[in-house]
């Protein structure tokens, strides 16, 4: 394994997880690399709303090259979210991988969730996730199962489907597995039977990032969260701006220090 | 003039501004436009911290264009920053500024202070707004001068300057002056003597909407201000998502809202 690629995947400690923040253009990676965190992922909902697409629907792999290309010159462990790699060919998916890893990528997501909302079959992510290994063995490869995410999948079968595709996503060679939408017992239960570490979702209101760490978690991520609250952050200071309410918050960083976050450009 | 062009010089009202926010990306307009803005605008700031580029250097002649060819089509009327116009050649701007209109912009800014902190002589800006005009005559053209934005420009020289600056600039064809960084006496002061609609630069802590709405404004925007408090918002909340404290606000969009600001993409 490459040394950068080694680093990463040596942060994911079970009991022990990385911290990871996704971002989703130039200034979101920016600033998180600023404050100082270690690693970084990129969230596609934020990559296909910056850039007016849909997300999860395969529609970014453009967008999504682009901006591997511009953080990899941050001093960054990079790690990506591709969603379904961008085709149903496990060759394609690889060489797509591959070009990532050119770019200074350490790591990917790939996930099992489809456009339609259901999953793929576990051989089809099984032979991308292979595929992926063959021609990137360097690249973390953390394989998403959308078994609790999608909508109406809850319970039991949902905890069912996620052991067995996790079992089979680690046999067929990935590095870590991401079950977002899991919350307590779920990932203990997960935590314990994977043989790789697990990566959770952080949700706002459910375990916080220590009680994630003592169910066993190894990487701990915010997906969209962040650029969703920025979302409520442009519409609320507009609002206060007009409605003559307070603008608050003094750490607000000023015109000159963004322009020196771009210094480099 | 076009029904839109009109529609748009119309909201430009001295002593009743339109509130502008300025949008980087089209989700940051998206949300805008659901709050329910008539008119929105670009922040050459934030399309270049998007980007990974310095701003105001004219290196954001693609993405500008680009960004104003998404946002086209939302349901607002659009007028974008084209910094200096990302030539020094008049007719290289008008050029731009009808690929611009091609699109379905209503409006511009085209500012006076270069990439080096100085301004373009008086003369040369007033060539790239006369071309503008004959070539776009449509286009609500806001004549920025950065007099009083640049460092080191204070007091009476720089309203002597944004005074004769402006008026040289309305002459040329100009149907608004911008004049960023002024606050109080100097708003009433340039309001009462430029024969145009004022735009002015909010500035958080200085006056509010409504004190500038009596100093005569035509127009109050928010600059880079939207892009810089969600900077602070990306950090604060990835901090406390990780230190364990309470990620606050409820009110901030779920996931499927946000997929739905995208459904048409």
């Amino acid at each position: 394994m490459s040394e950068k690629s080694d680093s990463f995947a040596r942060l994911h400690r079970p009991g022990d997880p990385l911290f990871l923040p996704n971002a989703w253009d130039f200034v979101s990676a920016a600033v998180l690399v600023q404050a100082g965190y270690e690693a970084i992922g990129t969230t596609s909902l934020g990559v296909a709303a910056a850039a007016g697409k849909p997300d999860a629907a395969g529609a970014t792999r453009q967008e999504t090259l682009a901006l591997a290309t511009l953080l990899a010159r941050l001093p960054v462990l990079l790690t990506v979210d591709i969603e379904a790699g961008f085709s149903d060919v496990p060759a394609e998916v690889a060489a797509f991988a591959v070009e990532l890893v050119s770019v200074g990528v350490v790591g990917i997501n790939l996930e099992d969730g489809r456009p339609d909302g259901t999953l793929s079959s576990k051989e089809d992510h099984c032979a991308k996730v292979a595929a992926v290994k063959s021609l990137a063995p360097d690249l973390y490869l953390n394989a998403r199962s959308d078994a609790f995410w999608l909508a109406g999948t809850h319970g039991q079968p949902a905890m069912n489907e996620a052991l067995e595709r996790s079992a089979a996503y680690v046999a067929a060679g990935a590095d870590g597995i991401y079950i977002p939408g899991i919350a307590g017992n779920e990932v203990k239960e997960l935590s314990s039977a994977v043989d790789a570490p697990l990566n959770v979702l952080y949700l706002p209101g459910k375990d916080t990032f220590a009680e994630l760490a003592t169910a066993g978690a190894g990487r701990v991520s915010t997906g969209s969260l962040l650029v969703r609250a920025t979302l409520q952050t442009i519409v609320e200071t507009a609002r206060r701006a007009w409605r003559q309410e307070v603008v608050p918050d003094p750490a607000r960083p000023t015109y000159h220090q963004v322009e020196s976050l771009l210094a480099d450009g």
